[in-house]
């Protein structure tokens, strides 16, 4: 299948994009690079060993992609891209809402003038909001979203869910993720946030290399078995894995599925931290401070779906996970930059 | 107050509209009169006696609205534009979130741009979902909505909700309306649908002259005291008033607020189209039809909250309603066309 990867020059996209070519398909990436780097278009096509062709624009630039859907035919679309820091989100929540809904509709318009009806959408577990009980299942109300990237998943879900009602020749999977970490095992990909990182284990991996001085865990105190949150962490290559799943049920299914990608196992940050530690044999420096608002003590996935529908299961620990973290970290101490 | 009315020539802006004048503010109508008239802005000018400004713009359309705010100094924005058939947005969800989410990213990045920064959002019941108590109080989670057009009533929420926690200096009141009837008392301004109605009063009232046929009323097995569906029926006039009280309340407050807007009393559809008949004089053939997919038993407004935060409650009964409804109709037979 030829498959557009919008937003496939990050993190998520580019590990999708190698497994895509990986499995015998043909992706095209279009990005406006805000938030990667081409450099990491050039790290996919040593891994694969051939040329990946790829747009730079903004997916909400209708002219553009209209452009694009006319120089191709596409099978299928994965929809990557979207602004995802939680709390610039909070402090902007405009520019989210105005870029993440923005992309989306014009993408949802240009593929309907186009005939090309078969999504996969890169939501997230944020959607459930804060449940009283876990696992996490597919079919639980949420409890709404914390703050407007999360918000802007449910509502870009909704918007998605009433084309599948409005025309049932539309294809629709939405995959939930737990927290996608790790790298490819090159280490020619990875995570490379800019600035201060938002989530727990790119911070970690930059404190292990001294970027940072070191780690604060929020909270100690929860009612897990060492007093700190608890997640469902999951391989970004197990994660990639499940998207080339997703387009070929979408390929052989109507309608609109959500879809958890998450492992279903739960770990603390400290059985990540210390699990980084001992593998990587690297010390990770990290204080108690107090919890953030908004925090609950655990979540993870009921990934049972995921595997009746797609046939799809997660394969990577966190021994894996912590060690491809630290193996992107080191050879690329200043990510794409370097 | 110097107040922006987006959608002002509607239904509820048009009534709105009167009722600022009344109380001493000066309202500014900007409207693209794709479902509505420039001919209820006349209607205003000559039930008050006096101009209203007005502009012909879409609020999507950032230069005109930029350009809007240039010229005046708004206190305060009731953001009324919007599409709102729920069928049409089963049908056609991209149109409407397009149109519904453009135009309040916009009107908000222009508010803020200008320092204009109290708004009052037009919202609905349809918000709640379908709860499994009534009355229906602002405390309650959303069920999640039914269709497109509930749901960017919902989204919208959110966007604005978002921006009173970026930025302390927003004043927002999303008013949730339950089922807005009626029309002016002077027969000149009313409820003009385009087609054939969406809503059972319009509906009764095109029957009631004789432009359509008969009333299907769906279902009348509901465990009600009738078997029809119970609503919460409102003024339209009552409505109007509630708004003022709004814009009030936003003068002096920040953060947000959701308030509904109701009369805290359900009316059957028999009920409704018995007082019609009565109070009018005239026949309203009806035949009971299946229930519709969707449709509760009941639901009514907690109004408890309007009273207490801004000092309002409903005053007109569901005579006065039908009463004021078949004044309009009668003295309008082809709306605003005639």
């Amino acid at each position: 299948m030829k498959i557009l990867l919008t937003g496939g020059a990050g993190f998520i996209g580019s590990h999708t994009c190698v497994e895509l070519c990986d499995a015998g398909h043909d992706p095209v990436i279009v990005d406006n690079y805000v938030n990667s780097s081409p450099e990491s278009i050039r790290r996919i096509e040593k891994i694969v060993g051939r040329p990946v062709p790829h747009y730079e624009a903004d997916v909400a630039d209708k002219a553009a992609m209209d452009r694009i859907f006319s120089e191709n035919d596409f099978d299928c679309v994965i929809h990557f891209a979207g602004l995802k820091a939680v709390g610039e989100s909070v402090a902007k929540p405009l520019l989210y809402y105005r870029n993440n809904l923005d992309t989306t509709l014009t993408l949802s318009e240009v593929m309907q003038a186009h005939g090309v009806k078969k999504i996969v959408f890169s939501s997230s577990a944020t959607v459930y909001g804060n449940q009283d009980t876990v696992p996490y299942r597919e079919d639980m109300q949420s409890a709404g979203c914390t703050n407007p990237y999360g918000w802007t998943k449910y509502m870009i879900e909704k918007i998605l869910e009433g084309q599948a009602v409005a025309d049932p020749e539309w294809s629709i999977v939405l995959l939930r993720y737990f927290n996608p970490i790790g790298a490819h095992s090159s280490g020619l990909i990875g995570e490379d946030p800019s600035g201060i990182p938002n989530n727990l284990m790119p911070y970690v991996a930059k404190v292990a290399v001294g970027e940072l001085e070191k780690l604060s865990v929020f909270g100690n105190d929860y009612p897990t078995p060492d007093g700190t949150g608890v997640r469902d962490y999951i391989h970004v290559v197990d994660l990639a894995k499940g998207h080339v799943k997703a387009c070929d049920y979408a390929a052989s299914h109507t309608g609109s599925e959500i879809i958890n990608l998450g492992t279903g196992h739960g770990y603390s940050v400290l059985d990540l931290v210390n699990t980084f530690m001992r593998v990587n044999n690297v010390n990770v420096p990290y204080v108690i401070a107090p919890r953030r608002p908004g925090d609950i003590a655990e979540n993870y996935a009921d990934p049972s779906k995921a595997k009746r529908l797609l046939g799809w299961e997660a394969e990577k620990n966190l021994e894996d996970m912590c060690r491809d973290t630290y193996r992107f970290q080191t050879q690329n101490p200043k990510g794409y930059r370097s």
